[in-house]
């Protein structure tokens, strides 16, 4: 190719690369996607992609007929999060979706993260969501940023198959789902009813309720879901990690709606 | 306490030190149990733990009875591998145990990581297992250092609740187990049983293998194992998180033979 690649210190690039703070992406509603698998997962969403910004030896990872504009090693490596870029970032507008839309098409299973802190937690569920085959995921109050490269990278290309909305407070977000005629089970400790006897209430429209990775969820939201189910720990082990939890209740739905 | 703490320049905290690295645990056998959960696990481990440290405030946080070396932050946090240092870090003896050791009590689950490289990963499969209510683990092959500081604090507490063992051949593995009576189950993408379909399988005694996190099982190793076992995948994820799969495993084994 006979293109010159753009430089590290061009200054569209420089716009771009301030989208990896927070605040940038949310005001601009654009973020980056990261590595052939989430450019892949942004180009099948309609309208998703902006620019795909490739080095040559990471053109190759874009599927064909994609537009690309090509920059060198230096200035993909500065648009990316991670320690070894794999050569392919696409700028992309914001995909989440109000809640309200994701409910006219009458979820029947959907992953709630109150308050989930961690981005690879965050990520992991929308993933095993998309496994579970989950209609839609919601991260409420303050949890996570979705856009944040860490999420995306353990959503792997989830986040775009799925559709995600972002809501301020968990307890609108049950509200909202109970009166879509959605069942909301939260997942608690000291739950009354045990995952593997919840068996009819699964075949409802359900809702999981999953909270913060350090203290659960609050008791007041806890008491807002329809039932509180707990996941028998058969060992020594105090609990399980978030993202484990959150894999055995959405499994457990799908082997009961389906099996 | 009229005590003078420890400072971080103290002889005998520099060696100690020195068991960051993963050379000098091996060689000496010894390794840091960093913070109250792991000190705490250790401490239920008759002859693990050679000696307490703690800061006056961290010294709260260990079980009364127990004698305490009080040093000062500064060399609390030069012993500790978290950002935020609790306040207290046990020195201790190896805990692991020959696999051979291990077969003698007729283990019913046990969970087998071959070249399992992130301690996030392993340390959350040995947290599983242990809330599974699995007898075992074993770290094969060039599986990630189970005294690394990031394994266990993804352990929780586990690592001293469940028995390891770390071997370096996981062909070997297999058979040992398959000599022992165990049903040797891999879990592969193509597997020829699906999850909720292992069902009877389920009911004998069962060795899960998990395999690397980017590459799944090498192909010789998953036709060494008795059965191979594919979690479905119901949406459009191409497959799930490590962690997870194994949580999946553990517990149908323990919903099956509770059940």
């Amino acid at each position: 190719m006979s293109v010159v690649p753009l430089a590290a210190g061009n200054d569209r690039l420089k716009q771009i690369r301030k989208l990896s703070r927070r605040s940038e992406r949310s005001e601009r509603r654009l973020f980056l996607a990261d590595g052939p698998k989430a450019v892949e997962g942004a180009l099948g969403v309609p309208g998703c992609v902006v620019e795909v910004f490739a080095t040559a030896s990471g053109a190759d990872l874009v599927p064909s007929g994609v537009d690309v504009t090509l920059v060198d090693d230096r200035a993909l490596a500065s648009l990316s999060d991670s320690v070894t870029p794999a050569g392919v970032v696409a700028l992309c507008r914001f995909v989440d979706r109000p809640l309200t839309h994701l409910l006219q098409s009458a979820p029947r299973l959907v992953a709630v993260c109150a308050d989930v802190r961690d981005p690879g937690n965050a990520g992991t569920v929308i993933r095993t969501a998309d496994a579970a085959g989950a209609d839609a995921v919601v991260l409420a109050g303050t949890s996570v940023d979705l856009y944040n490269p860490k999420t995306l990278r353990a959503a792997v290309g989830s986040a775009f198959h799925l559709p995600v909305a972002v809501e301020p407070d968990p307890a609108d977000v049950v509200r909202r789902l109970q009166a879509a005629g959605v069942t909301v089970l939260a997942t608690a400790a000291d739950g009354e009813v045990a995952l593997h006897d919840a068996g009819d209430l699964l075949r409802a429209p359900t809702a999981w309720l999953f909270g913060n990775e350090a203290h659960g969820l609050p008791d007041d939201l806890a008491a807002l879901a329809d039932h509180r189910v707990s996941i028998p720990i058969h060992g020594r082990a105090e609990s399980l990690n978030l993202a484990t939890a959150a894999a055995l209740c959405l499994y457990e739905s799908a082997r009961v709606r389906r099996g």
